[in-house]
C-alpha cells in the first residue's frame, strides 16, 4: 500500500502481470478501508493497460487498477486516456456532459480490439472512472458488461479536517491527526498517498488541513511548506489544500494593530501571505473561515460584516482562482436570542453581498450537529449567495467513535428536506445549486479520520466516510445503496453480508435518536466531550451551553417552544413551512420537542401519552442495539477475527451506555415531571445521583 | 500478527502445517519489529509441537514458535516443557541453576527420538526458550547445531512509559500513547497482545503503564480495571503491571487532610487502595513513584524523608509481595547547590532505611538522560540499598524520534563505568547486585513506544528498545553484538547488510555528542522540549532551566567546575575516582567540561586547543551523520523501499540538523570567546541572532 513500484511508459504500457493472492499475509485491521481488492483465488495472467499520455494522475489510476487482481482471467485490454485522444475522439462519443470530473467506462472497439475504455474530460476523470470500475468489480459487478457513466452534481466535495498543529484532533476518536507536522515536510507518510487513494474513490477533491478554531502558525513559512509537501502528494489524486485561516493573523504574524478587513494594511497583508501560499501550493484551493463564533476573532471586531471579511479574503485568493469557504456557524455570547435563530439573523441580510468566489458554509442544522435537526433555515433563504451544506463525519454527539451509527440516512434526511421556497425545492437542490443557478457548489464533512490503523476508530466509522463522498458526488443516490456498495467492498459481494450489515446500518442512527435525543429533543449531553448524558446541567456560564436551555423541561411539559409565543425561530422557514410547524399537530413528530413546548400527557399519534412514547422511544433504541448484536454475532463466521472481535466489543459498550442515557435520561426527566415510569417498562438502574455523579475527565476529542 | 488461532491441546499437540510465504503481501511497515520470520521460500511441511500442560504461557511459547517457518523444510520434533516434567527430569539435566526465567534448548533423546527440547523451571523459561530459539534461527544460527543457555543477571527489567491518561506521551516521538484509555477494559486491542510478545522476545518483565508525573485517576476504580485488562493479556508473557502513584492522591482521592505517610489515615487508605488494586490484578507488580521532584508532591512536603514515604507505600505491597520503585530523580528549586550534586546529598543518608521490598531508582547519570553524562555518584555509594538503573529509550535529548542514534554504547558505558569504590566495581555489578549482593535488582527504561505503526516513530529506534531488553537481561552483552542481532532480526542475517548497519549505529550515538555536547557539555538544548540548540539560554525562573548554568562559558573559559574550588560533586564519587577526576588532566576528555572549567586555549591530547577541539568535535559530529547517508544510499538495493526511504529521509533531516546545532553553537560560543573560527572550517551559515529566533511552538512529546 505504499509506494508505487512501476513507472509508466511515456505513451503506451507494458503489460504487468498480477500475481493471484488468495488472501492477505497479515491480519485484516482495516487499514485497507474499502479498496480490498480480493477475489476468489485466480491464477495469474497478463493485464494490458495502456494509458496514453503520461500524466501523475493518469500513472495513479493505471496503478490503481493494477493493484486489484480482478482482470487476472480474462485479461481485457484497458485503455485510460482522454477526450483529445485521436482514438477516443474518433468515437464521437457524447463526452462533453461529463464536465471536468465526469467519467465514462464502458467496452469499444478500437481497430479490431474489443477495448475497455476508460475516458473522461480531464486525467482526474480517467481516475475517478478507474475507481468506478474498480467498484463496479468489488461489489459484484460483471466484467462482461460495463457501462459506466457519471459527474459529480457538487463542485466542492470537501473534508474538514479539525487537527491542531501539536496533534490533537478537536472531536477526534481515532487517534492523533494524520499530519504528522513535525517530520513535514521531509517525511511523506505513504499513509499520505493512501489517503489520498481513499478519497480519490469516493471523489473527494478538497481537504481543509486544520482546524476551523486556527493557530495563526498554519500561516507561517514552515507549516505552508509542510501544507506545500500534502498538496504534492495529493495532486495526482485531484485532491486540493486548502487552510483555515485565523482571521487576526495580521496582528499576530504581521505585527499589524488590527485585523479590520476594511483597513488597507490588512488587505495588503492578506494579499501577501496569499501570494506566497501560492508561490508553494500553486493549486492551493483557498481559505475556510470561522470568524466570530466560540470565541475566534473576526469582522464583527471591528464592527464590519461577515461579508467584510470575507470579501476582503476573497480578493487575495480571486486572481489565483481561490476561493473562501465562509462558516455561518456563529452565535454570540450577548445575544440573548434563541441560539438556532443566530446565524440566519446574522447572515440572511447579507445575501447577494458576497463576492462571488465566497461561498458561505453552513451546518446541516441550526444548532451543531445534534443526532437529529430540523434542515437550517438558511438553505433556500439566500438565493443570491451559493451555500455549502456542512455534515459532520465525525461523531461528536453520536457516541464518538464507539457506538454504530451510520450517517447516511442523516445526511440523506437533510438533503431530501423540502425547504418550501419554490415547487420541489429541496436542500439537496440549494446545495447543489440547481434551483438557485449557482455554479460554485459544495459538501463539506468534518473527518473522522486519526492515524488509527483503521482510519476511523472502527470499521463501521469507515462507512461514514465513505457515505460523505458518494453523497457529495451525488446527493440522490439515496443511503441504502451507499451502504450496500460500502458492505460489498469492505467485507464481501455477498447477499449473506451485504443484506444483514445494510440492516443493521439503516436503523443505526434512528436508534442513537432513540435513546439519547427522541422526538427533537437536543444538546443534552454532558459538558465539554459532549459524552453521556447530561441533560441536568444548568450551571454553566452561558445559556446556551446549558442542556436546560434546549429541553426546558418543567412540571408541566418539555421541549422549546419556537413559534410565535416563544422564539419564533419557525418564521426562519419558507411561510408554507412556517405554518406548518407552527401546529404541534402538523410538526412531524420526531421534531416535536425541537419546535414546541408540549405537555407530558399530551396525545401522540400512536394514542399514547408523550411521556409513554418518550419512554417507548428511549426502549426502542436500546433494542435496537441488542438487534443489531444479535445480526452481529451471526455474521461470526463470516467476518475475519479482527474486524469482527473490535465491531463486537464495540456494540458491547454501546448497548451499555445506550442503557445507561435511556436510564440517566429518565430519571431526570421524572426528577422533573414527577411522573412514574410506565407500566411494564423497567426503572432506571440507578438514582439520578449516581448519574450525575459520573465523570470522564480524559474523554477523548476535547483539547482543553 | 493478531489473536492466535490455532488451540492447544491438553498434553500433547497435533501437527500444524505451516505455509511457506515467500514475503509479505503488505509494505514493509515496521509493525513486525525484529519478529520477521521470513526465510528463502520453503516447501510446506509438518512442524510437531508437542507442549506438556496447557498453561496460557505455553501457549504463546507455542504460537510463536508456529509463527516462523523456519521448521518447514526440517521438522524436528520440539518439546516444550518445565523441568517438573516426568521425561525432562529423567534426563537429569543441570536445570536447578536457571531460576525462575533462565532458558535451556538443545536436543535431546526422549524415547529413540531425537527431540529440541525447549525447557526452563516455570513457563516463563520456556516462553523465553523459545524466543531464543526464534532469534538463533533469525540470526542465520543452524537448525542442526542448537545450544542455547541463559538465565538474566537482572531482576526487573521494566519498561517505564510517560504516558498521560489523555493519550499524549511525555517524550512520546511515536505517536499518540499506545494504550487506549477510552476503549479499555473493554476492547482489547490486538497491538497490547504484540507489544507483549515484543517484550517478552527481549525478556522484559514488566511495564510501568502510566507517567511519573501521575494523575490520582490511575488509582480510581475505573483505570485500575482498565489496568487490570491489559495485565491479563500480558501476563502469559510474563510481564507484570505496574502503576506510577501520585503521592497526594489520598487527599485528592479519599478525602483526608493529608498524605502525610506517618498519618495512619494515609497508610491505610494506601493499604485500602493497595487491597483494591490486587483484587483486579493479583500478580501487580507495585508503585513507582516520582516524589519531590520538578513540582511532584511528596513526603517532603510533610518533613518526612524519601524512606518514609517510600517504607509507608512498600507496608502496602508488602503482604502481596509487590516492591515500590522509589525515585531518586530530585533537585529542589529552593536549593541552591549544583543540581548534580541533589540527589545523592539527599539519598546517601538514607541508606539502610528502606524496606526491604524498596527498590530505589537511579538515573544513569547525576542530571538527566543528555548524550553523555558521566555515571550517577550514588552507584556504589548506597551498598545497604538495592538500585536499579534509569535509562531513557526515547531520545528526549539526542534528536527525537528523527536522529539515528544507538543507545547500546550508551547504555554499555555506563553499565561498563567503574565506581573504584572496591576492586572491580563496576555499575553493572552493582544493578546487578553482585557486589552488595542483593536480590532485588533491576533497569528500567523510558519507553520509546507510542501508536505509530513502526511502533518507535523509526526502524533504528526500535533498535534501542531492543538492546535496552537483552543488555536488562544481560548487561555483559555489548552494544556490538546487540547490535548485530537486531540488524539480522530486522533486516536479513547477511553481513552484506548487517556490517555495514551495525557499523553505521556503533557510531550514532557519539556523533550525536559530537554535534550536540562534545567534551563533557550538557544541557545546552533549547527550552521545554529540548529540540535543538538553545546554550544561549538564561532567563528561565529556576536557574538549573538554564544552559548557561551548566557550561558556565566566559570570556577566559567554559565548563563546570565541579572540584574543590567548585561544587565539590567530585566528592560524592569514591575517594580514587574522586582523585582522578580532581584533576583535568586525569579526567577523561570525553567527560572534561562535566567536571571543570577550563581555558579556551587548554592544550588538548591531540595537541589542538580546547576551541579547535571542539569545532572539530561538531564537524566531526556532522561528517558522522553524511557518512551514514553514504552507507544508507549502499543499502538501498538491500532494504525494502518504505523502510529505506523513511530512513533515509530522516538521515537528510538529521544532517541538517546536526549542521544547525553545530553551527549555532559555534555561533554563540564566538559571541562569548571572541575567538575566530579556526582556519580550515567553515563559519556558520547564520548569525546568533538568527539562530536565536528559531521557535518550535508545537514540537512534540512536551505536554503542558
Amino acid at each position: 500500500m505504499t509506494a508505487f513500484g512501476r513507472s509508466i511508459g511515456k505513451f503506451a504500457l507494458l503489460c504487468a502481470a498480477v500475481i493471484g493472492l488468495t488472501g492477505p499475509a497479515h491480519a485484516e485491521d482495516g487499514y485497507d478501508l474499502w479498496l480490498r481488492y480480493r477475489t476468489p483465488a485466480t491464477t495469474s495472467s497478463a493485464l494490458k493497460i495502456e494509458a496514453r499520455g503520461d500524466t501523475p494522475t493518469l500513472r495513479a489510476a493505471g496503478e490503481e487498477l493494477r493493484r486489484s487482481n480482478f482482470f487476472a482471467t480474462k485479461a481485457p485490454t484497458i485503455l485510460l486516456a482522454t477526450a483529445t485522444d485521436r482514438d477516443v475522439a474518433a468515437l464521437r462519443l457524447p463526452l462533453a456532459a461529463l464536465g471536468d470530473e465526469g467519467y465514462r467506462v464502458g467496452y469499444v472497439t478500437l481497430g479490431n480490439r474489443r477495448t475497455l475504455l476508460v475516458t473522461g474530460n480531464t486525467d482526474r476523470g480517467v481516475l475517478y472512472g478507474s475507481f468506478a470500475l474498480l467498484r463496479h468489480l468489488q461489489t459484484g459487478g460483471s466484467l462482461d458488461r460495463i457501462d459506466l457513466t457519471s459527474t459529480p452534481r457538487v463542485k466542492l466535495r470537501v473534508l474538514n479536517h479539525w487537527d491542531n498543529l501539536d496533534g490533537v484532533v478537536e472531536r477526534g476518536y481515532a487517534g492523533a491527526s494524520l499530519w504528522d507536522w513535525w517530520t513535514l515536510p521531509d517525511f511523506r507518510d505513504p499513509r499520505y498517498t493512501d489517503y489520498a487513494r481513499a478519497n480519490a474513490s469516493i471523489g473527494i477533491n478538497g481537504t481543509v488541513l486544520n482546524n476551523v478554531n486556527a493557530k495563526a502558525d498554519s500561516l507561517t513559512a514552515p507549516y505552508i511548506a509542510k501544507a506545500a509537501a500534502l498538496a504534492d502528494v495529493f495532486r495526482p489524486y485531484g485532491i486540493k489544500v486548502y487552510l483555515s485561516a485565523r482571521f487576526s493573523a495580521p496582528i499576530e504574524l504581521g505585527g499589524l494593530k488590527t485585523a479590520d478587513p476594511l483597513d488597507p494594511q490588512v488587505a495588503a497583508w492578506w494579499k501577501a501571505k496569499t501570494d506566497e501560499i501560492y508561490r508553494s501550493i500553486p493549486d492551493f484551493g483557498g481559505f475556510l473561515v470561522k470568524a466570530n463564533s466560540e470565541g475566534q476573532p473576526g469582522p464583527r471586531d471591528y464592527h464590519r460584516t461577515h461579508a467584510d471579511g470575507a470579501n476582503m479574503l476573497a480578493a487575495a485568493v480571486a486572481p489565483h482562482g481561490g476561493i473562501v469557504m465562509w462558516r455561518a456557524f456563529v452565535y454570540a455570547e450577548t445575544d440573548p436570542e434563541d441560539r438556532a435563530k443566530q446565524a440566519y439573523t446574522e447572515f440572511k441580510p447579507l445575501d447577494g453581498k458576497f463576492a462571488s468566489n465566497v461561498i458561505v458554509q453552513v451546518k446541516n442544522g441550526a444548532i451543531d450537529f445534534q443526532p437529529r435537526e430540523p434542515f437550517h433555515p438558511l438553505f433556500g433563504a439566500m438565493p443570491k449567495t451559493p451555500l455549502m451544506i456542512e455534515f459532520q463525519i465525525t461523531k461528536e454527539y453520536l457516541g464518538f467513535a464507539t457506538h454504530l451509527a451510520y450517517l447516511g440516512p442523516m445526511f440523506a434526511e437533510t438533503l431530501g428536506s423540502e425547504t418550501m421556497q419554490t415547487p420541489g425545492e429541496t436542500v439537496a437542490k440549494v446545495v447543489d445549486g440547481s434551483v438557485e443557478h449557482h455554479t460554485l457548489t459544495g459538501m463539506a464533512g468534518v473527518a473522522n479520520i486519526g492515524r488509527d490503523r483503521d482510519w476511523a476508530g472502527s470499521t463501521f466509522n469507515q462507512a461514514n466516510w465513505y457515505a460523505f463522498g458518494r453523497m457529495a458526488w451525488d446527493p440522490t443516490l439515496g443511503a441504502a445503496p451507499v451502504a450496500r456498495e460500502w458492505a460489498a467492498m469492505t467485507f464481501a459481494p455477498s447477499p449473506k453480508i451485504v443484506d444483514p450489515v445494510v440492516a443493521m446500518m439503516m436503523g443505526s442512527r434512528e436508534a442513537v435518536v432513540d435513546y439519547m435525543t427522541p422526538l427533537g429533543l437536543a444538546h443534552v449531553m454532558a459538558t465539554g466531550h459532549h459524552y453521556g448524558p447530561g441533560p441536568w446541567v444548568a450551571n454553566l456560564k452561558r445559556p446556551e451551553w446549558n442542556p436546560v436551555y434546549y429541553h426546558r423541561a418543567d412540571k408541566a411539559g418539555i421541549g422549546f417552544d419556537r413559534t410565535k409565543t416563544g422564539s419564533d425561530a419557525i418564521a426562519q422557514y419558507s411561510p408554507a413551512l412556517a405554518r406548518q410547524l407552527a401546529n404541534p399537530a402538523t410538526t412531524p413528530e420526531r421534531e416535536l420537542l425541537w419546535f414546541h413546548h408540549v405537555a407530558w400527557d399530551r396525545r401522540m399519534a400512536s394514542g399514547r401519552t408523550l411521556w409513554a412514547e418518550m419512554v417507548g422511544d428511549y426502549d426502542q433504541g436500546v433494542g435496537y442495539v441488542a438487534s443489531m448484536r444479535r445480526q452481529w454475532d451471526a455474521l461470526k463466521p463470516s467476518i475475519d477475527s479482527a474486524r469482527w472481535t473490535k465491531t463486537a466489543t464495540y456494540l458491547a459498550v454501546q448497548q451499555r451506555e445506550a442503557q445507561w442515557w435511556r436510564d440517566a435520561s429518565l430519571a431526570y426527566w421524572m426528577s422533573v415531571n414527577g411522573l412514574p415510569i410506565p407500566a411494564g417498562t423497567a426503572a432506571p438502574a440507578h438514582d439520578l445521583a449516581w448519574y450525575k455523579a459520573q465523570h470522564f475527565p480524559y474523554a477523548p476529542g476535547n483539547p482543553q
